[in-house]
């Protein structure tokens, strides 16, 4: 450690925790991480530690951020990832699959581990001489005009004390440090949960024929089943298994009350996937595993002056409809840092308030804050998509020509999904140019509609045995759609 | 004590928590108020504790609520209750007044002192043989299922433990009830802050001819000085003094640096109200006093099976403009007990799990949480109301249309602040009522208004002698557009 460079508390070794760290150790300073868990790394703690269930799909936000380390951190979790280049639709109780790509250019998420994930960024950051971790030790309440933070022991029982320039809070939705910030400053605060919950399944690998595992659906696609008012997913995992989340109302969940109940449920709804999990499996895991609540967290400021700022979960928690979560705390943490060049924050404190901190702290709230309420509303606007809107034939009209004038004038028209996954414009940015290029789509909509209907009226008339179907003249009205409108927006 | 009596614990010695204390006791039930302060009645707590500022304004549905104990306790907090039958407008610099009545047929909401009310209201709790009170007690944390509560002796430092079959939270905006109540419900919650805060200042009482002090401004009135942007407010007290309340955005009070800067202020915007003051108290006043916040909170639901509910400010804390935030607080408390008569809850604990109760205190999350969104932002509204509508001809002329109004059909139309301040009907209800009026009210304003300009026109024409002003012209218009209002509308 250097001995008079400034020293951060972070208090939270999940993924935006042990990356933050990572960031504020390569500007010189001490790092110290707080963690109330034990290390999850080792052997005998695995089992004691609840993990957060749902897969992480890590985007281009997140390997933005993890390569902006410097480390190759991006490429070190890619090694585990697993791409998906779209989602696998189960129509209907046959489960007839469709598959709808995620980017047009082939652009993949990637389904990651979160244990693992978490490991690896934490043993990526102790590695660092000026970073040091301290587990299961929980933030009780911390003084920030002090900087000092009462810790409590959680084997001992007993307080221990701590000192810091600066506390940075990645503690997630229920988050301590936020508490402590909420007697510092005027907070906005919102939390809420949706009438929704989630429990995990799986579906286990299947024996190949040369007897290894094998994946039991394509591995390339998050899998969906849209049943319009609750939905199950699943995403493809190393060792050749899906974990399958499957997410509805909770007056749904309390209206399964035994196994005849379960089945029952997943026979009409799920058929194929009954097949993959295997009954006894199904049973089993459904009434072992908690029926888990979703929450979504607002907060306003994030920060207190030169001393105190909070990212991720605990400053912004949403639902996991988006897969953005991770990516938008790791987006936290990048965007943070530039700021701390940007306000130029020098290595060592400088003096008992340090302006250049705090000016960056307060862009950060200033800077911040749309971007975040964008990405929670996006959250929640996508999970009506995912167990809805994706198999209503409107959607997909709209989704095809989005993709196809992307192809066609990529700087104009870009599908939200490629703008929020595949790309590191601001979330606010995306929302509203998702908003107005509705606008073109009405257009060419319009066009392709009255196109049709024409084309169709001159071949019932005149051209009748030429044309046995209609999708030449489908395909014709589209071109010309597209080419009225490429010489508008051009 | 009865022995086999329901146990309930109250968290909060407040107007709200001794209210309900007075409620429960009646019931039969064993009740333990603990309070985190010390004894507020002691001489030797009066510096101590710091009162929360702002008088009161003590209407109808506190009245009612206060009668519904059947000891009189409305007449006894009304014994030093001083009557306001309006506003006084304090418009312009100058201060010129003017008097807008609050009801039509001369209601009144009264000033009563916080600390008074909340005396006596403690007292009259206490001499209940089954109401039990501990001072200096705060509530660390609460197991609902177990029904035990530890609480930490603000005196001695040491945990001490309860148990409680109901635990009722009336621990105000900050409530540690709430906290616990959130680990226990998937409870919806927002704070918000609005960017006004306020300080407390004082008009004295003035001596008068016989050397007795006298009210330096008529006490029937709560008196305004409506600035746009910000506003000034004074109550009077029954020392014949005013407590006065300056309310603006947080960057205006920032603004005033010494003495001079605050003199500057107020000599532009309240000249009438720096000679009552005085300028060396009004320089002390403001300098010494805190400058607070104003938050808003909602939460939802409100209770925890038959365990647990919060009430008062813990449950929705609301802004102070409409002086309804008492007034709803002891309305909680008589609709609460209103449900337990519905639902037959009995003075003794029926069993681990008593059905009852637990369908009472449902009742009360499902039935009262449109009641409490109305009033806090009727309360939200009504700042605007207040610093700003009140001197404007538009709102002037509807207020007196619907003031007029109800007095020719009282059963269809009553004004928002009658039906607020002068009912116990419910907020929801009056507030959808107030936005349906605005039809009728639009009926009358365009008859009018057609009345009026045809009638200057045929003025003009043809009897331009006979009707050298206006003013009888305009009363026949009123008197014609309301006949056909009565008409319409019976």
């Amino acid at each position: 450690m250097t001995s008079n460079a400034r020293n951060v508390a972070i208090v939270g070794a999940g993924p935006v925790g042990s990356l933050m760290a990572v960031y504020c150790a390569n500007r010189g300073w001490n790092v110290h991480i707080y963690e109330s868990r034990p290390d999850m790394r080792l052997p005998e703690n695995k089992a004691k530690i609840q993990n957060r269930s749902i897969n992480l799909a890590l985007s281009v936000r997140g390997l933005t951020a993890l390569k902006g380390t410097g480390l190759a951190l991006d490429e070190l979790i890619m090694k585990s990832g697993l791409p998906m280049r779209g989602r696998m639709l189960h129509i209907g109780r046959e489960g007839n699959l469709v598959s709808q790509n995620y980017g047009v250019h082939g652009e993949c998420i990637n389904s990651v581990d979160r244990a693992k994930l978490n490991e690896d960024l934490i043993t990526a950051a102790e590695a660092l001489s000026n970073v040091k971790i301290t587990f299961d030790h929980a933030l009780k309440r911390a003084d920030l005009d002090k900087g000092t933070l009462e810790l409590q022991n959680k084997i001992t029982k007993e307080i221990v004390k701590a000192e810091a320039d600066l506390i940075i809070g990645c503690d997630g939705a229920y988050s301590s440090v936020r508490n402590s910030l909420m007697r510092h400053v005027r907070m906005d605060f919102g939390q809420e949960y949706i009438p929704h919950g989630y429990c995990e399944l799986s579906i286990p690998a299947k024996v190949g024929a040369d007897g290894q595992p094998e994946f039991a659906m394509d591995p390339e696609h998050l899998h969906i089943w849209p049943r319009h008012k609750f939905m199950m997913i699943a995403l493809p995992n190393p060792d050749k298994s899906f974990t399958v989340t499957l997410f509805m109302p909770f007056v749904n969940f309390e209206m399964i009350h035994n196994e005849g109940d379960l089945l029952n449920f997943f026979d009409e709804y799920f058929t194929d996937a009954v097949t993959l999990m295997g009954k006894d499996l199904l049973v089993k895991e459904y009434f072992k595993n908690p029926k888990g609540s979703l929450v979504m967290i607002r907060a306003n400021p994030y920060h207190y002056k030169d001393r105190c700022i909070i990212l991720g979960d605990a400053a912004h928690s949403m639902v996991p409809f988006y897969g953005q979560g991770m990516n938008c705390g790791f987006e936290d943490v990048r965007i943070l840092d530039s700021l701390f060049s940007e306000f130029n924050v020098k290595p060592t404190k400088q003096g008992d308030a340090d302006k250049s901190l705090e000016l960056a702290l307060q862009a950060y709230t200033d800077r911040r804050a749309k971007d975040l309420k964008a990405i929670c509303e996006l959250a929640l606007n996508n999970y009506i998509e995912m167990r809805h809107d994706v198999t209503s034939p409107v959607y997909i009209m709209r989704r095809s020509i989005e993709s196809w004038l992307h192809l066609l004038v990529p700087a104009k028209v870009i599908p939200l999904y490629t703008m929020v996954s595949f790309s590191n414009r601001p979330y606010s940015e995306a929302y509203i140019r998702h908003k107005s290029q509705g606008f073109w789509l009405g257009v060419v909509g319009a066009t392709v509609g009255l196109g049709t209907a024409v084309g169709m009226a001159v071949a019932g008339w005149r051209n009748r045995r030429h044309l046995k179907d209609t999708s030449d003249l489908l395909k014709a009205a589209f071109l010309t759609a597209a080419q009225s409108v490429q010489k508008l927006v051009q």
